[in-house]
Order: structure tokens, then C-alpha cells, then sequence
């Protein structure tokens, strides 16, 4: 049988995401979730449930949500889409925005799902490169172009820009969309949700999977003018009219309504962080500023791939990107500071046992 | 300011999904939802579920609902795909399968969601005029095409066909895909899901909306031979990698457990279906022989949109579709006999009150 039908397959390179390892006695460093629990006000929702109403369709607009967000970010709720998880919510908006044969601009080192994105949806791009610090340099956004986006901070790097920069970014880009990818930007400096306001041309996007403790629930939201956002809705409404489920809508309503459990929990993450950094200085390495829940370094004595396997081998993961430009470098999210114990242990060790590197 | 990003907008037309009115007392036939609450079994997980869980990412492929639906369809994990309802599931299928010049074949009256996919992944298609009784000729699907899409039971119509029927159109189409859309088949004489065995071309999707009752909670899934099923997870994989939520996973798992209580539940719809046929047949409408979870039915002297809107008035929701060849048609979904002695009600109400329309 010739099976004819083969050649109708798409052909795509898919994202590959941190290893989800099962093993329970493992320190989980590698996929930048937040180590400390959901707010309690989602625990009562949980048990509070009544299994019954899971028998009819959710809100398709996760409508309690929109409303939440609205409030909590002094908007309305026609400036809010919400989806399943800021993936999610990002290919809505590539899919709704960036349909231009002039490229889509990002930059070099960033979210790697940027050009999975943009190959399936047949989206032209070009990357910018990052500066030899893996700083972002705005002019090289200024140029003609079929949209932006921008991490703030950037992931890999965990390196945020200030208020200037964006607004710079969007005074040089009136005639496309500019979409600022914020995943990490509560625990940073500034956040430009405020900005949709001003900009009618911009999409902020967020995720309630890391400073909200939720990634197991997969909720994700963007923020914009009314109509980028009815634009978001007819792209949904085209391709799945419910992507939240009643439960992740419940759970992400209660986790918003704790201001203070979730300024708590970000404070602790940022503490860790920051005693992190400097732990790692003292033992060699060179960590970025992160404005993130994760490092990112590299050590000049030590191969990046090495102290992952070694670390690895010992229950610790954390992540290695064999990229170019990184492939030196290593991901660290933070965890407790339990956890970050052990593994400042684990990487003494690795480096003291092995000495450093040869090199030629 | 000129808004020169307005050219790079999408421009597509969204599906409709039926009303879900908020209001608590009216009775909601209209979406094709379970009147019964899910297994006892999903309570349970709702009610011991750790929220402490929900900071870490879903398992990626949902690995454990998928290994419950091999076993409970004598499949192997590789032969399942899970995806956000199976909207979601039907989606990333178009997108995997349908990359031909040649038009996709399906029928004319059928889910209103195919053209919506069709015009977004800018997919070639052709639509097969169904029979003037609503049925479906297969001769119509034996030409060269790019893919066939066949809902079994069909919707709105509510008719299924036999295993020939199926056998027939996948011997006729062994150089393209062929997806059996059986949202409604536990309600129907026939699963073609064992021919995923012999036939390496076909595709089987089904939902946990319909009869078990989880409408709430977004999950579906698709059978078919490993290769195809592999281009599905690619397909996720370049778009958004945790389409299933942890509770979304373990209350699907929860209600796969319960076998007993699912067809008990299956049992008392078709049986509160089979007794709405026959009222409906002694109120004078011509209804099709329903293998679903709803009825298809025109009145000869009562045109349905006021049918519709007279029964919406007294707080019962039923769905008209305003579409060619079905203008005259209400869909009912099966609800408990309890709602349907309420519909009954109206209904005669209506055609009693307001005599035969007139003609001419």
C-alpha cells in the first residue's frame, strides 16, 4: 500500500518544553515553576466544588475572569482576553496580529516557542540579537517591520527593561502591533499593562503559572484596547470557543482575590533570588540581574553541560539549552531555600571535584 | 493618527456556540449537555485534591488519561490523543491532516465549527448535499479529495450510520484522512473506534462533554494509528504544549473509572429520548430517528423559530439555527424527564394557542 495520505502530513519542528521528571524526591529547578503553593483561597474552591456543575459548558469568555483581571488592573473587562495559558494566549495573538509579509521582530535569545509560533502560523520573522551582556537594544526595533514582541523580562536571560525602553519601543512601532510578553514581570521592576491606555496598537501578555502557582491549571491572559481584543475573541471563537475550564476559572478568580498571599510569596521568591545571586557569584559565577524567578549564568572555569549532568545525577534539575550563544549557560528557577541549599551543595561539589575545565 | 497596524489584522468569521444564559431557573436544552452530574468518582477528586499540586505544570501529553483510555478501548497510549475538548482535538486534526490543494468532503448540514476551521487554516473544502430524509450517501465521498470529515451521529440531523457505512468510505478513501467526529456515539449504535487497527488512515475523536457529563472541564480525545497520532502531539507541541489542566486529567480518569455509572446514565437519556420521539411524533412534528442526545424536528403547520421563541419565553432553551435547508428545524437537547414533561408543556402550549401558521 502506497499510503498516499503521508504526503498531506503537516511538516513542523515542535517546541520542546523542561523534562517533567515523575520521580517525587527530585528538586524540581528547570521549569521556572514557583515553589511555594497556591493561594489557600484556591484550596477552598477545590473543596468547596460541587462536582454537579461540571455537567453544562463553562463561560466561553471565562467571563468571572475577565472581571477579576479588569478590576485588579484598573481596566475593563472588554481589555482582557483570557486562554489557556499564556501559550495559548500568544498564538492567538500571532495568529490574530502578525499577518504582514514583512517580518515579525524579536530577539535572538528569548522564548524559544517565539519561532515554533511563527513557523506554524507561516509567520516571516527576524531576530535581533541581544548585545554580548544580553541586553536588548531598542533601535534595532525601529526599522519597518510586521510586529514585535518583546519578553519583559527576557526569558532565558531573566534581564527586564524600564518604562523608557518600552515607551521608546512604542513610539518607533505606531503602525504595527507590539505584544510584551510579561510571564515573569511580577517578580521585576515594571509592568506596561497600564500602557494599553495610551497604545492602542499594544498586547501585554501574563500567566498565572508563575507568580500565581498555578501551572497546573494553565491559565494565561492578555491585556489591550477593546478591539485588539475582540480580534483575540474571533481568533478563540475560531478555533475553540472554551479553552478555560469552570475549575481553572474558579482557582485563578480566588488566587487573584489574595493581593496578600501573592505579595507574599513574591517577596519570598525575590529574597531567595537575590541571596541566590550572590551565592553563585561567590562561587565563580556570572549571573545576570534577573528580574525573574530564575538565574541565568555561566561559569568561565566550568562547562555548563557538565554541572547539569552532575547536579542531575544528584535528584537536582535545573536547565541546559544546547543554542547557540548559550549553550554555556545554565537556567536555574528558584526554589525554596531548602531546595537552593541543596543545590549550592551539589554545585560545590561539582566544582571542587572536578576542577576546572581543561582548555584548547 | 492613520492606524496603519489595522492591514495585519485576521479576518475570519467565528463560530456561534448556542446561549448559556445565566439565570438559574430556566431550563437549558439548547447546547446538547448531560442532564445528569458526572460519576460519583469526580466529586471524589474535586474534594481530595491538593491545591499545593497546582504549582507545577500538567503532565504534557496527559499521560495518565491516556493510558486510561487505551485500556478502556483496547488501545495502546500511542493510539490516543488528548486535547481541550474536542474542538481542540478537531482542530489540531485539520491541522495536522488536511495540507492538500484538494477539497475536504463533508456534509452540507453538519457541525457548524468545520467551515469555521476550514476558512482559518485556509483549508480547501467542499461541502456533500445530504439526502432530503438528512442522510448521507457515501457515494458522494468516494472521489479524489483532500480528507473527509464525517460526524457519526451527525448533528444537528441526530442520524447515525452502521459499521458498512464506515467500512465503504474508508475502502473508497485509502489516499487521504478520514476523521469520524463522534461526539455523540455513546448515545448511537456504532464506534468505528476498533477500525483504527486496520485502517492506518483513520481518525476517531470523541468528548467527555456529551455523555459523561464533563462539559465543565474541556477534555476530548482522538484514536488513531501511532504515526498519526504522533503528528498530533507535534501539532500541540507547536502551539501550546499543557492543553489539559491537572483537574481536567484526573476527573476525566475519575469518570473512565466508573463504568457502571456512565451507562446507567447513557441509558436513562436514550430512554427519556425514545419517549420524547414519540411525544413530540403525537404532537404532529416529524422527528429523525435520534442516536444522539438530542432530537432534530419540524412541525408541518408551525414554523420552528416560533416554536422556539414562544418555549425561550416561558424560560426553556432550545436551539434554531437560521441556516439553509434547516430554517424550519428545532434542535432539543434530552434533558431529565422532569424537564422534558416542562418542555412538553409549552410546546403543546404553542401549537394549541397560536393554531397552524398560515400559508402562503
Amino acid at each position: 500500500m502506497p499510503q498516499l495520505w503521508r504526503k498531506n502530513l503537516i511538516n513542523i519542528t515542535p517546541y520542546v518544553a523542561g523534562e517533567q521528571p515523575k520521580n517525587d524526591n527530585i528538586i524540581k529547578l528547570n521549569a521556572n515553576e514557583n515553589p511555594y503553593p497556591p493561594s489557600p483561597e484556591v484550596q477552598r474552591v477545590l473543596s468547596q466544588k460541587s462536582a454537579d456543575d461540571l455537567k453544562v459548558y463553562p463561560s466561553m469568555d471565562a467571563a468571572a475572569l475577565r472581571k477579576a483581571l479588569a478590576d485588579r488592573y484598573g481596566l475593563k473587562p472588554e481589555n482582557v482576553f483570557c486562554g489557556n495559558g499564556s501559550d495559548d494566549v500568544l498564538a492567538v495573538a500571532f495568529r490574530a496580529f502578525f499577518n504582514s509579509n514583512k517580518p515579525v521582530f524579536y530577539p535572538d535569545i528569548t522564548y524559544s516557542f517565539y519561532p515554533v509560533w511563527c513557523r506554524l502560523l507561516k509567520i516571516p520573522y527576524e531576530t535581533k540579537p541581544v548585545n554580548e551582556r544580553f541586553e536588548i537594544d531598542v533601535t534595532d526595533y525601529y526599522g519597518e517591520n510586521g510586529g514585535v514582541v518583546i519578553p519583559n523580562p527576557n526569558a532565558p536571560t531573566s534581564i527586564g527593561v524600564g518604562e523608557q525602553f518600552i515607551t521608546d519601543l512604542l513610539e518607533h512601532n505606531r503602525d504595527c502591533i507590539v505584544i510584551i510578553d510579561e510571564a515573569y514581570v511580577d517578580f521585576g521592576r515594571y509592568s506596561c499593562v497600564e500602557l494599553v491606555k495610551k497604545y492602542d496598537n499594544l498586547i501585554v501578555t501574563q500567566t498565572f503559572s508563575k507568580s500565581r502557582s498555578l501551572a497546573g491549571m494553565r491559565v494565561g491572559m492578555a491585556f489591550a484596547n477593546e478591539e485588539l481584543i475582540s480580534y483575540m475573541q474571533a481568533v478563540k471563537d475560531s478555533y475553540n470557543s472554551y479553552p478555560l475550564d469552570q475549575i481553572a476559572i474558579e482557582t485563578a478568580v480566588a488566587s487573584l482575590g489574595d493581593e496578600e498571599y501573592f505579595k507574599a510569596t513574591v517577596e519570598k521568591v525575590k529574597a531567595t533570588r537575590d541571596e541566590a545571586k550572590e551565592k553563585f557569584r561567590a562561587m565563580g559565577f556570572m549571573v545576570t540581574d534577573s528580574e525573574t524567578n530564575f538565574l541565568f549564568c555561566t561559569h568561565p572555569k566550568h562547562k555548563a553541560k557538565d554541572i547539569f549532568e552532575y547536579v542531575r545525577s544528584q535528584g537536582i534539575f535545573i536547565r541546559y539549552f544546547d543554542l547557540p550563544r548559550i549553550d554555556n549557560y545554565l537556567r536555574i528557577t528558584i526554589g525554596t531555600p531548602e531546595q537552593m541549599a541543596e543545590l549550592y551543595k551539589a554545585v560545590e561539589k561539582v566544582l571542587t571535584a572536578r576542577g576546572p575545565r581543561r582548555t584548547g
